[in-house]
């Protein structure tokens, strides 16, 4: 293996993917470390340790709003770089079973909290939701059955409601389907509004695909809670001044050119603590987002490196 | 002419029609109006009064949350129905020059509609909005060069923020455009939201295109005052209770065929009153939506036939 054009591609991935929620490609990145650990020629441990933690690093800061990869990556870089490994083939074993256990790990953490989010959903209600979220999908496959109903918003550009519906009508959930400008028309037909996140912020901000903010505000509205559902690796340390937002290529909407016109196609907002009724992760239902829990801040408090996220 | 055909043409098309304001369909109706009392063969007065009468209020019943069709055409009913017509010369002069009139009055109202609005938009502000609307154009036009600037949603299913956008390339309005979804991140960045109505209800709802609902939670939350603006001929007696919103087909979402998923395409939404910042009409800037103003409200007093809106 050439770990110079191992780097290069795995980075070039992580960087372009677009199709993954950030738990997905938090473990994904943790395949490609393991790979790399076993496959990397370097003969000594200093030298192999080095290397992945660079790789681990880098991974990292290319995906900066997606907290589980910060989360995780971190987390399992401590594991590689603990002092006093001398063997390499330990050190390749550590890094193979530290990144299965973290996968594991996570996987648990993202099924408990759909877990606790199904036990807010009373039987027969009826659940608004926005974009993709595989929490919220375990979710309705939890209670499917149960007379939960879903009403989902298309999500605009890339339609990602199209890909819940599908999967809602597989588990035989009546599902109603609306473009994101009809939310404010079905928020008061839900009894309930849920989505997932891709990080929440140190305030409890929730950042998610673009329009969950506009959900919270209707729901708060029509007077029906809106709970945010994750794991708790996806707590950042970041307050919601620094947060980026990550923008997507504006030609995904598919407008004119128009001279003066500029088209913009961010892809998340904010949605801040006081639109939040509940947040969800793995423990339980929580009336402020957890102080506790972001394996980052467990790194820092033990004496790693604080998280960059 | 044959009356018959005349009629059901003229329903057929009021009916089907989707490209046209409320008003601008309105005025068209009077001119279908005034063409129908010139062509009628009917040789009495009582007749073609009548005939009048009857497709006025046919034509007003076609569209029954459109607040214009039903106050202009029930306000030129009354002139066609005055007691004592006997001439049925005199009688098609009146009702083409009420059609005339009504038309006018209607232009100059929306005009001075969008003018009160400029008042309220200062040199150099950015205005967001919802949909497209030809009085919040007409304010582009006035204010284009002087530094306004627009945020403008695509406004699905239909996209008629593109025509608004390519209105605002012409006019030189630096514009940025954006999905629905995105309003939640932009309403931040403007100076304050303006959109127009399709209907105003007695309580100062106000009845638009899905998403203006969620603009004005967007302005609220973002501290931006949110205005609706409009000619007083949408002003309408309904109670929000009564308010009939006019689905379209849902094959426009082009969402595919699922099992157990019903495709939603609610065209309108309610903006409730504590969520408007103020009502402005060809008459000023109003804390509270007009009492008076509906020409149907001055028919109802003057002892004419109370509006069915």
């Amino acid at each position: 293996m050439n770990p110079e054009t191992f780097e290069r591609d795995a980075l070039a991935w992580l960087r372009a993917d677009r199709s993954l929620g950030a738990g997905e490609l938090a473990r994904r990145c943790l395949g490609l470390l393991s790979d790399f650990a076993l496959r990397h020629p370097a003969g000594d441990a200093e030298a192999l340790g080095s290397a992945l933690e660079s790789l681990a690093g880098r991974m990292a800061a290319t995906r900066p709003s997606m907290a589980p990869v910060q989360n995780l990556l971190l987390r399992w870089r401590r594991l590689v770089t603990e002092p006093g490994m001398r063997d390499p083939q330990r050190l390749r074993e550590t890094a193979v079973r530290g990144a299965r256990e973290l996968t594991r790990a996570s996987r648990e953490a993202t099924s408990g909290a759909a877990r606790s989010a199904a036990s807010t959903v009373p039987s027969g209600a009826t659940v608004i939701t926005h974009s993709l979220s595989s929490t919220v999908l375990t979710l309705f496959r939890l209670r499917a059955g149960e007379g939960v109903r879903a009403i989902v918003t298309e999500s605009r550009p890339l339609l990602e409601g199209t890909s819940l519906a599908r999967e809602l009508s597989k588990l035989h959930v009546p599902t109603r389907y609306i473009t994101d400008a009809q939310m404010g028309v079905f928020a008061p037909e839900a009894d309930l509004a849920v989505v997932g996140a891709d990080s929440v912020l140190a305030d409890g901000t929730v950042v998610n695909k673009a329009g969950t903010r506009l959900l919270a505000l209707a729901a708060r509205d029509s007077g029906i809670p809106f709970y945010v559902c994750c794991e708790s690796l996806k707590y950042a340390r970041t307050a919601p001044g620094e947060a980026v937002l990550e923008s997507m290529p504006p030609d995904e909407l598919d407008a004119p050119p128009l001279d003066g016109v500029v088209v913009s196609n961010v892809y998340f907002d904010l949605t801040p603590p006081h639109l939040v009724s509940a947040w969800i992760d793995e423990n339980g239902v929580h009336a402020q987002r957890p102080r506790e829990a972001g394996p980052t801040e467990r790194l820092a408090r033990d004496g790693g490196r604080p998280g960059t996220d």
